[in-house]
């Protein structure tokens, strides 16, 4: 049960609260809670099976990552709603068939971000529209390979491993 | 290459930071930066193949999880002692065989944070020690089943999700 909660700071894209709150085992205790709106996060495989990589640059960070396109919930927006923007945005995809692949906590301590991942197939292509703080590049990888790179450690972006792994059971079966 | 930065909150666990960046593509940029010392976390394997798996509550997602052991670095520490020390003191075990899974980043949009994950064998019992905000329950699950609930989606955490997948392929081989 929350009994205050004192709102830090509110930005763009978070909002940094102070909580109260007594835990179910009857302990009282204060969290920094970084409250996000939730993303969606595809992957996006073609005919030949291979899957649609974004080689993305992250001030957060410091560095170049493998990434699924991605992007944050717009207020009221379905996360569907939200994978299907990204995709095009981003990657200049778009896709007649979509399957869910559940969804993902990114770190429960501190952060309520929710991720949810779709599969999506039959894809052709729509142009890109790619923000100025956005930097990358798109890349087609052959989907065993990527499964490779995300259980040897090359891939490291949470988002983008789950949705690789799950996939590649959803895919082995259709 | 980071103009300037400005914190707006020093907390127990995180730090916010505004972040004036010009990125690889020249582009100027504000980020909302939330920085964390990074993690550790363990897929602790039984001699019956039952990984040990949290029941735990966390108020930033408003419910009960499943996870692994797991914790915070402290200042300096490897991470290797972060996921030995949160095996002790979450689970009551310790482990004579370490192999490492690789690292993840949580949401490399607005967090620092970066999670080391080790798969550990030869367990024994020692004394748990947990603290009054963390409020868990012990359980050992068949480790087929496990991936099964990873793969379903009935487990969410992504750092429980990427240990359990990884761990698969790993324990496969030995």
């Amino acid at each position: 049960m929350t009994h205050s909660k004192t709102v830090i700071y509110r930005g763009k894209i978070i909002e940094l609260c102070l909580e109260n709150v007594t835990l179910p085992n009857g302990a009282l205790a204060e969290f920094e809670i970084v409250h996000h709106p939730g993303g969606a996060a595809v992957v996006a495989l073609d005919r030949e099976n291979q899957v649609c990589l974004l080689r993305q640059y992250r001030h957060a960070t410091g560095g170049w990552l493998w990434e699924l396109p991605a992007g944050k919930l717009d207020p009221g927006e379905p996360p569907l709603a939200t994978a299907q923007r990204e995709l095009e945005e981003e990657a200049g995809l778009r896709a007649a068939r979509w399957e869910p692949l559940g969804k993902i906590i990114s770190s429960p301590g501190v952060f309520t971000e929710v991720v949810h991942l779709f599969l999506a197939r039959a894809l052709s292509s729509v142009p890109a529209n790619t923000e100025a703080h956005e930097v990358l590049e798109v890349h087609w990888v052959p989907f065993t390979e990527a499964l490779a790179r995300a259980q040897e450690g090359e891939i490291t972006d949470a988002k983008t491993l789950v949705g690789l792994f799950r996939a590649g059971a959803v895919a082995s079966q259709s």
